[in-house]
């Protein structure tokens, strides 16, 4: 298994794949295969696993670690592997590191520690003293919804200068906090910018970010590595002519139900309808129930990605 | 090891026993076995282990096993102790369980996963799921502060059915809450409540409640514990001399620092000062620095706690 | 029209009354003498105008001018009367104060300008520029839920030194909160402290509060007397019998309808059902419906207050 | 005083002007015709008075009526004026939009009722029962940090169909709301959708919303207008360079001081080191220290906003 190096910035679209599971604690081995191709066929720029999409922090010790064998494996270099190693204890997030890192990753993604409320400046620490122990270059993970804590942009500015770190993930839905981070890290134009929700991806790109981690990618990565393409070379009007199909699918697919876990039933369901893998969740999440799934397979036939006749 | 049948309902002060640690996932094995004779010696009747004060998160799988094995051992069937088993995977709270039962603790203490927004439904059928499958008795664990979810009273009148289930922690630190759960749950005599903030457990037991999970224990054990007897004794004037000592110790140790913190930090070091044990923290909280310290120390003259002298 | 002195504390219950309407802009003035007469037949110790149970800041300044003329008039010095005078403008609360001190009031309500997030010092300041300027002592109105803004134990610590600022009124719903306000104020034995949540009321007074601005009583005055007498004379068997009536008043009428305005809805649609004023609520609220409202008639069947033949 | 008709769309930039005063109820009159001629001067396509940046909820019932008319004498018909009448009262949003109408205004904006929590449904029939009351066209002011409550993008879809409802101004920060929003509100192309935060109005407008309500064009209404300009020719390349500037005004100006008041503080002290006005803030806001302006002086040196030889 050889190693690519980490491309500095990493630009393009990077699915955060969704974990296929076939019950609790059971992997669904040829779903994840067929999803893996699928998002690989459409173009992507790289894969991230265990991220929230990929409900890492649901899923246990064991099934994380042979999910990122089986997926560096598959993948086979062919783009680079990211890997969510976020933990509330900092020995198992440098364990899980290491274990990516013989697998084959390429980088890792760390979110704070979620349970604790830390202050800035102990977060900042915990970063610098965890980086050198990693086996793997670092993004940031902005994800305050989950992570109750946020990087603020005075912090990354100070992260920076970690060596280990090269990048940070905006999950935070505020390009306020986007634009002021573009500011903070002007002095390192290989730091990887990446905006989390795809809703954003479009104007993050035609503003400066590298590009985007795109839970519908799983569904249909063409189309954001499409819109990637049209923001990257400027043509605002492919821009906002995609930018609207990926509002369309949003709505359609991750607004069913409750607001909390929407999304994580609603892609699920979607990959399950478009028979791409199972809609297993991992607990505390569940299936969709029939008259929501139905809701989501109208969805899909609306917004043009499952044939209605089917 | 034998294991004395669970009280229903548990009566008393259960500290939340802070984890000595003397480095990053290394116990501080002496501190422990002082820490557990001083609060025995105290009275308490019974001990938490894990739980938040406990810093059970932020440890690694094999310090937490560790810890409880010694503390088992250690307590010996003098209380029954309780084990905190928290975690975002529903398979390792179900292993984490079953090591605890085997090392002869007498129930776990379970918090809602922390990472996913899931919804009542989602919680009280998580709940539902997991607790047939744990070999201990299961008191829930109502903290919104550090698991933004919490068990609304209307969930918990539904998880009183659950076999398994046979209390609740309420670290919620609004009252109304704890009256309306007493409402929802009188169906229940022996359904154990236990209140967390050590600064409510008195007006708590006057009214209905069985006891308290106080931090403070750890420090001065005897106090809560005649606090506890005379608020279940009725004697209010007692009672508001010594909730009033508890208000002064709360005010002086853990108000220092910023505020996410200030709890952890301030209690660890007061134990420290007390020589009970070390002040390490698990990461990404961190000890005081010499300036908080001596706060602290001041602090606990003031409060009677220590010897200005010394 | 003669004042009598502001109680240095002011003990007791003080029902936040309910405005009663004929419709928009319009007083219910049968009503309100209805209810005024009601309260004060069951021993309330004061009536608190224009607080968020009266619908205060959607009332038209002429409104809440005429109530304030109306109810002293009917009151007539048999109890002290307290006015909400909160505002966004300075000027504002400053007119509306001197209107009510004309009109006989004894004191005023001030919560923080509610629109802007001022800091802590700002807010104290503010304070300390207006409480001079006001014609009336003045009870600070803590109340984070509506107003955003609540006022630091640290900020009241510094406005007990403000010779106007007589009280402080906590509606926010944590009793931690409360204790350490008994600390900080601990120098001015004089300073009345009263609780919002009349489900907090029991356990504020037992630990040594003054009493309670109590919005079931608008229904029941003599229950919430009865109770604050019980705890004041510390006859923990008497309070815990009635504050579980409370609890299951605050069950049937305060929890039907969606979660922001279940209280104010419930509590007029109660008034109605018991013959003592319109349920009509000034905009955003609305009335129930016939099926809420029958709800809440039987809730009110269920907790004695409403004779279930009639 | 003649009343152009409200364009449908309204396209641009409309500055929020600052509300120049002289002390407590006094409005600083020369500040304000040369505030309004600056802005005017600048090629602005709107005023906005009374916003959030204006201060309306803090100043008193009459000021706000003395600024409606001076300003619109002061504009005399050269651009629409919008006007803000937020109030938590129904029948004085009614009263001074009637003012508004009678000076001359062009529409007003109308956020939601700000102390009481209201659900979607109470909050949609209020704008319904509204709009036909007021004298002028709605906008509405969707500012959930300020008002609680916000409109969610169901709530719009619905009020769109009320005859008098003409717009919407967005303050909320979060761009996939505003996105929503435009699929939302696709049936009506001459709904106006204008984006708050200066920081997002370049990519809101690259999308296809219609311009900005942007602070900092109190300042210097030129770069707004110009950056306006670009993203609507979809001219990228200006488009960065501008925003690159518009960030930097940002970061310089608005983050001095605690972050609640920080934006109020900041641009109103710049204003009155650029010549404009008085830097008198409404309470319980208040202008900075020595140590803050001189902050500011230099964050609008480095920004190239003054001269540091002045």
């Amino acid at each position: 298994m050889t190693r690519p190096p980490f491309p500095a910035p990493l630009r393009g679209i990077i699915p955060p794949l969704a974990t296929p599971l076939k019950g609790r604690d059971e992997l669904d081995v040829a779903g994840l295969e067929r999803l893996i191709e699928h998002v690989l066929a459409g173009g992507v720029h790289g894969l991230f696993l265990l991220g929230t999409t990929g409900e890492g922090p649901s899923l246990s010790n064991r099934l994380r670690r042979e999910l990122i064998d089986r997926a560096c494996r598959q993948v086979a270099g062919r783009v680079p592997v990211l890997v969510g190693v976020t933990d509330t204890s900092f020995t198992e997030s440098v364990r899980l590191t290491a274990h990516a890192a013989e697998a084959g990753a390429n980088a890792v993604v760390l979110a704070p520690p979620f349970y604790f409320s830390a202050s800035q400046a102990e977060l900042a620490d915990y970063v610098e003293h965890i980086a050198p122990e990693l086996a793997l270059p670092v993004l940031l993970y902005h994800i305050p919804s989950h992570a109750k804590l946020g990087f603020d942009p005075e912090t990354v500015a100070r992260l920076i200068h970690s060596p280990n770190v090269v990048g940070l993930k905006d999950s935070g839905g505020k390009m306020i906090y986007l634009h002021e981070l573009r500011l903070a890290v002007a002095a390192r134009p290989d730091f990887t910018l990446l905006v989390g929700p795809e809703e954003l991806m479009a104007e993050a790109v035609l503003l400066g970010a590298h590009g985007g981690i795109c839970g519908g990618a799983n569904m249909v990565p063409r189309l954001y590595v499409d819109l990637y393409a049209a923001a990257s070379a400027g043509d605002l009007h492919r821009v906002r002519e995609l930018h609207d199909r990926v509002m369309r699918i949003s709505v359609a697919i991750y607004n069913v139900g409750g607001a909390g876990s929407s999304y994580m039933r609603g892609l699920k369901c979607a990959l399950a309808c478009l028979g791409l893998c199972d809609d297993t969740l991992a607990e505390p999440l569940q299936r969709f129930g029939p008259v929501e799934r139905e809701r989501i397979r109208v969805g899909l036939c609306e917004v043009g990605l499952l044939d209605p006749s089917t």
